[in-house]
């Protein structure tokens, strides 16, 4: 991991720009090259889902918008909602003090989860009954 | 990964209810024993940070509703502000549709960041001028 590279910015001064094509060179990809990503609806701040992207991924989320991520079952590049079309576009990105998360903040098509709810958190842990609550599907519990 | 539980139990009907012990328990931790999570302002909704959790830290955070995170780089549990005073209470805490991630919503005590900012995520990503910019530290510019 390239930590010090991102102690060594973490003090500039506000106005301070970096080269970004510099800055995704110094990211932490882990073992398998990939990096965590955290969705976030640009509105509602509602945490969409989590994902992994490799340099690829990124390189193409940035270029297109469209954001795209790794799947690790398929083991290929997956551009959200190139089957479902509940696509995310691209909105912002910040990356996180460590330089190994990337945040990004979507407009969202659609549902997010792949069961149709929209978004992936949908387990709830309820602590005093120490019971975990499934949340309501609105695509299949119509009633 | 025991994925085929969190299938098995995505279309539940809206109320049923689960034992916590027994998710936990399914719950795809990786090959070290760990399991993402996201943490985010309950108030703000900004995503503060991401860190990780091991089976232990989990349960302990669960039990004191302090958050406990599993420290990669120092290989011990590592409770949130311990040093710094700037603790997170756990106030509610999701499972995601394929049981590998935790997103908890937490009261923030003073700054989430080590840097002294309020959330981890102060690089920001500027795509038209393919620039990063760091975004300012109000614990150490005051003018």
């Amino acid at each position: 991991m390239k930590k010090s590279y991102f102690q060594s910015i973490e003090n500039l001064a506000c106005d301070d720009r970096l080269s970004l094509s510099e800055v995704c060179t110094q990211l932490a990809f882990n073992e398998r090259g990939l990096i965590p990503v955290i969705t976030q609806d640009v509105n509602s701040k509602t945490v969409l889902m989590f994902a992994w992207m490799n340099r690829q991924a990124l390189d193409q989320t940035l270029a297109t918008g469209r954001m795209t991520y790794w799947s690790r079952s398929r083991e290929k590049l997956w551009v959200k909602g190139e089957s479902s079309g509940h696509t995310q576009t691209l909105v912002s990105m910040s990356i996180d003090c460590d330089g190994d998360v990337l945040l990004c903040q979507v407009r969202q098509q659609g549902a997010a989860c792949h069961t149709g709810r929209a978004d992936c958190f949908y387990l709830s842990v309820d602590r005093d009954s120490q019971q975990v609550r499934v949340n309501r599907n609105p695509a299949k519990n119509r009633d």
